[in-house]
């Protein structure tokens, strides 16, 4: 609870980049952002992992602690920003400054994807919110505008780019033809990949986000466990070739959709029609489409991670709690849409099997380059009921005898297309799937 | 004031395009919209010039009454909702109702434009909202997103095309080859232009667009009458032609921008490269993108117009009127960023006169197909300070001994292009100055 001469003061959890540029804006922005709270805004206290690490001469000694109830544990603190990433002690941090009746913002995406509700339903008990805009795609405010301005749409789907790593990855795959692992290596030592960058290219940062977005589109509780993901590290350089060939562009996507009650949700890289505004979503940027019954789609570009971003949404969020301290100074936050509305926030959505998706494919195979081949992998797609829309013949190797074989088919139903390329497989004739893909037009 | 047990009742002033989307919305989707309020939310009156029009079975005859002072005397209306457009008696009905403490939800843009500040000064008296996401953009939330989640960033400048009626028309101009005059034919058969297309072809509506997001920008009144303004008819087909060759697009855009306290504010068709995001935005498609200190460039992309997509923006702000009811049943609305946060909200930024700016320029010129022309022109642009980038003859045309000359220019100041322009077409050599272009990079 503020009194109405109270400063409103900011605990803030981690120092790392986006940390310390929370911190920097708190510090250096302060009348700034106490104008467009309509009160005093003060940073009170920093948790740090390391108190001897050298900092930032413009934080001062005395901002820093080692000791989590400095923050947690104080009621001069009335907005917890949390950007330490990971779920333990995240997680716990957060539900005891909710618990305490703090303001939590968080950029925690693994934390939200996986606990979300649960906390939203401690802020609702508090009488506090949560607000989470720097959880998915950085600087662009998708999360805030599902949750509030584009609230009448029933959404149909939501379709992003949210994670730049891959993106780079693929951009320089697509336009400079290096292969995955160089692509890799240069996003690493720019900074864009981790050391271990399995989270990033295998989907699963993605999955989170996605789970994220889903679970607001839907307003209902969308596991991240249930989300099909698909790495890009089967990716290469010529697959961005022939698809540019046969006009498409191959990007990282993270798909929700909703038809007849049931939630498709999906990470993995897709072939998207050169002439769609999110085959034009190059390097470290994200994107995110979202298609509503009334607002038709919408599409949000910008920086999708970063110091600066990232931050950007921290202090949007930052200033959000604080306007509501300030008008409502004892608790009593407006109605949420965290799913549901109404009912148990544990209310979860099951998502459907991948095997039941409807999807145009791209498929590369390396086959004999002899008479026949064709015919025989055609017979086997049209007894699994799989139309065949183009085949390209690719890269003969007069050594090897062998051919590349690169078709599109028409809309099939994924499990027959899994079932047909294990009969394909087994063909004498050929030698290698490489590549199964899914075209999203 | 509303009681915990009443309903949150609607007037709705206006029952047109928009108007019809909006009641059908409200009634038909009467149980979601009152879920995500989290109270019945109920259409009580709509207010129509003629109440003799057939209208929509789903509209009761008791809903529909001729009589302002049926919906802006009723205390037991809550929010108002108004779409009829124009500055009168819009204005003055949403004068009323502010004082009269209800909530108001508007898509005018030009009351908006003109008498924003006022209206918001009202609004913050009487302790209500005045929500206005429906203004510019149709379905994008880019009101709302200047208003709030980008509210933490110094915004450096907003880029739209804020209209889609000129956009489509130079769309075609650009695909279809055709001349300006066709392409607003088109544009009128479709119904994307007025019988009357004055207002969207000379700028003045995208004026009114640009002085609220410069307004919610720069947290300072902008009034439209100090916008530049130049149409599209001046465009020909073969200026999409040159420019595309020479790597632009042609898009009619609305700029606004603050660098050292000044504002500039402007609305005109500009060269865009090929390779920029608003070189793609087609058809009768808005996007608007924002540059922020924190966030970067972030682009929206959307419908800009049209009955679902405003709808969507009427309705999300209804739902966010509705829930600050909930949440403040006796007013004290949260504080908003409608300039300026301290101050009168009659304080206004001038805007920098055009003859200031510092551009790179396309110039067509039809000249006399003959040796030392070209010297002639370089002369006059050299003593102007403006250096030549790149010149392509184009079409000469022998029966008139006459050529066309595309000339791009290095960054110059606008004042000196106008006044060597005005010397360069007193030139015997120098037929006619067909175009004079701003090229944004």
């Amino acid at each position: 609870m503020v009194e109405e001469s109270d400063d409103i003061n900011v605990g803030l959890l981690g120092l790392g980049v986006v940390g310390g540029g929370v911190a920097t804006a708190l510090l250096e922005q302060s009348d700034d952002i106490s104008r467009k709270v309509g009160r005093r805004v003060k940073l009170k206290k920093i948790l740090v992992r390391d108190a001897a690490k050298p900092r930032d001469p413009g934080i001062a000694a005395s901002l820093i602690t080692t000791n989590p109830e400095e923050i947690l544990a104080d009621p001069g603190i009335h907005i917890l920003a949390e950007v330490i990433g990971g779920t333990d002690p995240a997680t716990r941090f957060l539900k005891d400054a909710l618990a305490a009746g703090k303001h939590v913002v968080t950029a925690n995406k693994e934390v939200l994807a996986k606990s979300g509700p649960e906390l939203m339903s401690l802020a609702k008990q508090n009488g506090v919110s949560l607000l989470f805009e720097a959880s998915v795609g950085g600087g662009i405010p998708i999360v805030g505008c599902l949750m509030n301005q584009l609230l009448a749409n029933d959404i149909q789907s939501v379709h992003g780019i949210i994670n730049g790593t891959t993106n780079y990855i693929l951009t320089r795959m697509a336009q400079a033809h290096t292969s995955f692992t160089q692509a890799l290596q240069e996003a690493q030592e720019l900074g864009y990949a981790e050391a271990d960058p399995t989270n990033d290219i295998e989907g699963i940062d993605a999955g989170y986000k996605l789970a994220i977005l889903a679970s607001l589109a839907f307003h209902r509780r969308v596991n991240p466990e249930d989300i099909f993901l698909q790495g890009i590290s089967s990716l290469e350089a010529k697959d961005f070739q022939y698809a540019q060939e046969l006009g498409y562009a191959i990007k990282p996507l993270a798909i929700a959709s909703m038809s007849n009650g049931a939630v498709q949700a999906r990470v993995h890289p897709a072939l998207i029609p050169l002439g769609h505004m999110l085959a034009k979503v190059d390097g470290v940027y994200n994107a995110v489409e979202v298609t509503g019954s009334l607002c038709g789609n919408v599409l949000f570009h910008g920086m999708g991670a970063g110091r600066e971003p990232t931050t950007s949404a921290v202090l949007g969020d930052l200033i959000e709690a604080g306007r509501r301290l300030v008008s409502h100074p004892n608790g009593s936050s407006p109605p949420m849409s965290w799913p549901p509305e109404n009912g148990s926030s544990e209310e979860t959505i099951g998502v459907s099997s991948i095997d039941g998706l409807q999807s145009k494919y791209y498929l590369r195979l390396n086959v004999s380059d002899q008479p026949g081949v064709l015919a025989q992998i055609a017979k086997i797609l049209g007894d699994g009921n799989i139309s065949i829309a183009s085949v390209i013949q690719k890269d003969a190797d007069p050594d090897n005898q062998s051919a590349e074989l690169v078709i599109i088919t028409h809309p099939a139903l994924e499990a027959s297309v899994q079932e047909s390329l294990r009969k394909v497989v087994e063909l004498n004739v050929v030698k290698e799937v490489n590549n199964l893909l899914r075209i999203e037009e």
